[in-house]
């Protein structure tokens, strides 16, 4: 039990002593993978671990990003780990994920990523070329993505509690005037799209983990979408919502914005663009391409009157060529992602617990 | 090998695939705790691997916190990544450390701290009880330092690849109009100022580590630094350099000014204030408290002529009371720190390879 009078400093309602685990947590009171998979146990671990733990020092729901107005200027602000594994995959490394994962979480939000952060934790032994080799690729990317790296840290774990390398990269953007993103803007009747092919960065991850192997070579989608989204915005398009639909896949994107939003969600599987070799490694694995995660690729929610618009500029940029209108928004079964299969039947598209494939990213 | 045509975005005169260590990274070919310890060998890692790695994508070098201009606004950006063991140590947790020194950062460039990001690493198999803990004192601090918790993130890595928990931290604040503090405005003449009692961050931690015990409780000195800089600067007095001696302690950032402003240090060793009890255990470990962790204490550089005013507005401030002029900048030695020492010599205070106490913050 601690001592409330020796910690004056907690919040009043959470005694992280005496902390019960709330259910659903409580079917298990320590960290299992599925906490990492962004699915419904990461939501349930923010909602009942961290946000009432945080008190009244946290500020909303903690979202992948944040937009704050300083001085006039509206800024958007994201942070992620990368912890993926092995470090080099087909298509791209831990280095490139961390550039990246951040700059897309800023261009969710329509901001223009300025800066990054990177903070690197090492583990004791890892070899420096190899440090230098994910060093490069992550400053390539950052240079590709027209993005400065400013400020950073390196920490050292002992050997035996690390995993070679860990990346964390945090972002600041700007966000154009007039740009208002987010799940709160989703209307029934929105057209629903993504960006390309899906499933595509989980299985490249996947098909390299000792004991793998599928007959085709399938490469990371790992890309910053920054460009798509500026062209996309450019159009004048009223883009109501986006989302990269990383952990978790299109399911977990989907379901966050149709239970953020209060709005139901329509899609027709036959329109899902899935490249054959992530269809074959899929049925091989028993996994659904709709839950695996995508690197690449973003999920908009767009006005119906603009969407042939919006769609014919993802098309002309080189990260949209395969963009793909896969559903609609509707007033029915708000907060539930319903699919119409091959078969003319319908099924629900559930919020994954966690992640089928853990440390994808 | 790395093939360069398999992999057109190398920048042109950086191949990782034939990267080869310069000296004096050559020493080893792997990570080393030392690289982690804020001393000769992190400095040494970030200019020649990190830099030349990150390519065209690097800004200046990589400091703790950057300036950057956004919109007519000036912000502070940081990020620290924590993996201090134990979690909880006299004192404190890894989530004060982790609040508290990314504010300081911030704080060292004069700025007003306003967001935090945080993104935890978790170990499969960490009590969610443990995890709630370290929240709890994570937000209390943000709360306590004015900041708000506004984006974040975790991940979950398998048992025996991670410690429990890391946790990485970045922030974004405010310069003030006209305040321009870094190492730059090092001029020969101005007096150097430590806010309080050396040495009892690195010993408080050492002090719960497996197998050593002192006689005397040392608690860690976590605190935010934003307040007391805001009283320094209210004073109007000309403030030239801020830093908060962490990793490596006192002897390590004094170094980083001298080397960064090509100006000399002269400090009396008399002058210090040292606990006893941080006195004993040093004397005990072998250790000089001048190299042991702060992580609530600042040095300054002053103006001479503003140096009584800005000492008299720090030792109103709790954590300032026991603030203490320890020295001057000389035009003597570039780039050296030399100590006056009890029995009237004196000695050159060298930069530290890494760190004495690894794993500390």
């Amino acid at each position: 039990m601690l001592d409330q009078a020796a910690n004056p400093s907690s919040p009043p309602g959470f005694d992280a002593g005496s902390w019960v685990c709330p259910l659903p947590l409580r079917d298990s009171p320590t960290i299992v993978m599925a906490h990492g998979g962004g699915g419904a146990m990461s939501g349930e671990l923010i909602e009942h671990l961290f946000l009432p733990a945080f008190g009244a020092a946290a500020d909303a729901a903690l979202g992948d990003a944040a937009v704050i107005e300083v001085g006039g200027v509206r800024l958007a602000f994201s942070t992620d780990s990368f912890v993926v594994k092995p470090l080099t995959f087909p298509g791209g490394t831990i280095g490139e994920l961390a550039v990246n994962g951040t700059i897309n979480d800023l261009a969710m939000m329509g901001a223009r990523p300025l800066v990054l952060s990177t903070a690197f934790i090492l583990e004791e032994g890892t070899e420096l070329a190899e440090i230098a080799r994910v060093a490069q690729s992550l400053g390539a990317a950052a240079a590709a993505a027209e993005v400065k790296l400013v400020t950073g840290d390196t920490k050292v774990v002992d050997a035996g509690h690390g995993d070679g390398i860990f990346v964390n990269t945090a972002g600041i953007g700007l966000v154009p005037e007039g740009v208002d993103i987010g799940p709160h803007r989703a209307r029934p009747g929105d057209v629903v799209v993504i960006s390309g092919d899906i499933g595509v960065h989980g299985i490249a991850v996947m098909s390299c983990r000792e004991g793998l192997e599928f007959g085709t070579t399938v490469r990371s989608d790992t890309a910053p979408l920054n460009g798509l989204v500026a062209d996309m915005l450019a159009t004048g398009a009223d883009v109501h919502v986006l989302r990269d639909p990383t952990r978790g896949g299109v399911a977990a994107s989907l379901n966050e914005i149709a239970a953020q939003a209060n709005v139901g969600v329509r899609l027709d599987e036959r329109a899902l663009p899935i490249p054959d070799s992530v269809r074959d490694a899929c049925g091989l694995l028993g996994l659904d391409p709709l839950y695996v995660a995508n690197e690449g690729k973003l999920v908009a929610f767009l006005a119906p009157q603009d969407a042939d618009r919006a769609l014919e500029a993802m098309r002309a940029h080189p990260l949209g060529a395969r963009a793909q209108a896969i559903g609609v928004c509707v007033e029915d079964h708000p907060g539930m992602v319903v699919a119409r299969t091959a078969l003319g039947g319908t099924r629900v598209v559930d919020l994954p617990a966690g992640e089928q494939l853990p440390r994808i990213c």
